[in-house]
């Protein structure tokens, strides 16, 4: 890191220590993107969307703003209200989990490796989405989020999909794993890696507002993907691309492994 | 509001106000996404992205991680170090423009409606983009970015493209409009609304680094799109879902209107 980016930093910090400007959640939706959308006729449906350290911030980014357009109240919930060190940049959880809504129309989980295996591993956090995971609407996640619904005993007995390196993981948490982009197994609904967040978030929207709202955020959010290579899956990719990622990995495997062994010890024991 | 957020809002003040766990930038690629990306041989490449206040976050985070995943050095611009009210969440710009590297590999303007309408008519903006955007390597944008790098002189005889709401602004400005997901002439890469920063990211990442490269970042983020719904595009959306989002953009779109024209001013005062 540069001095100068160091000098920019220092003053980042003065900055947020005057709390200048910062509010708590970002701007309504009909401030942004959604500028367009008609008022809702429904009450606008709670969510509650967990942030955790070392979370991959595209998972949270994507299905937030599908939601933020159809005008959800979405809760960034964490152990305590503050800053949170996600994968690109610092971000603020905005509700506590003692605050968090009890009653939700989604509960969220996004992914990111060494965070999904310390939540994976954390009371606190298995017991807050244990308890309101028990009564929301709909339970979800996207990447290796579901396999933080699965330490909670979330996944028990329901179909559900990961991001593709720990598919294998499930299963140990007693979850039914279902190749897919997006798995829906009653209310519970899961996506694969990091941009399955798109398809996820849509598949929800339709689910609690209607397909024509679904589409309508598609079209604002010009969803008309045009990857411009084809090795967004192992089988597309091929083996060395595949080998490469997993080489990396096998530390980080095993401690996830480990984790979800634990959660079955501790569900045998319940 | 409910009172509990708001409560949750003010004990967010106070711990931003402590500065408490704050960093600059999010974590290295290598704490992340990237844990398995190999040593770069290249030096890391050096990457503007400004932040603006109402800019869209997904329009950023997209690209951002996959240059985060490549191992690049990314700043997050804006006239000063501090807090910036993005649409869904406040974020942190960490570099402000006068100590912005001054030669870059890559310039990027992330879309945001209002945002993008007030970045076109501020002279302080447009001056350090059109400084950085003359010698940078690229220089990139997604969604109503590109009306900004149109401002800023930086797409005179250009081919480009934008949201599909306002495409017909470029032309005002010097552009070329060109339809297309990502438009690419010579070194300004531009690419459709938001979820567009996807395909421009991958592209841009191969141009960056090499294809293997690009592939292996898509690989991770498991970007094998499949949109549960055909709306991606005014044609495919179809009238009715257009009129209705175009009906609620009027104002919008006259306000960009006047600032292309005042921008188009300039340059033949120039």
């Amino acid at each position: 890191m540069s001095d100068i980016l160091n000098a920019d930093r220092r003053k980042l910090m003065q900055l947020l220590a005057l709390g200048a400007a910062l509010g708590g959640a970002g701007l309504p939706g009909s401030e942004a993107l959604a500028a367009d959308a008609p008022p809702p006729g429904a009450p606008r449906p709670k969510v509650a969307m967990l942030v955790h350290p070392r979370m991959v911030l595209l998972d949270l980014i994507g299905p937030a703003t599908v939601l933020n357009i159809c005008q959800c109240e979405i809760h960034y919930v964490w152990k305590e209200v503050g800053p949170i060190a996600a994968d690109l940049m610092p971000i603020a959880s905005t509700t506590s989990f003692v605050n968090c809504p009890k009653d939700l129309d989604v509960l969220f989980v996004p992914g990111g490796i060494m965070g999904t295996i310390a939540c994976m591993n954390d009371p606190e956090v298995l017991n807050f989405l244990a308890d309101r995971g028990s009564r929301a609407k709909f339970v979800t996640s996207v990447c290796t989020g579901s396999l933080v619904l699965g330490a909670a005993g979330l996944l028990r007995g329901y179909k559900a999909t990961s991001n593709w390196t720990v598919t294998d993981i499930l299963p140990i948490m007693g979850a039914i794993y279902t190749p897919g982009r997006v798995i829906t197994d009653r209310n519970r609904i899961t996506g694969a890696a990091v941009t399955a967040g798109l398809d996820f978030g849509l598949t929800l929207a339709a689910r609690l507002r209607d397909e024509h709202t679904a589409k309508r955020v598609q079209l604002l959010i010009e969803y008309a993907p045009e990857p411009p290579f084809d090795a967004g899956t192992p089988e597309r990719a091929g083996p060395e691309l595949v080998r490469e990622i997993k080489s990396g990995r096998v530390g980080m495997e095993a401690m996830a492994h480990k984790a979800a062994q634990d959660a079955a010890l501790r569900f045998s024991k319940a």
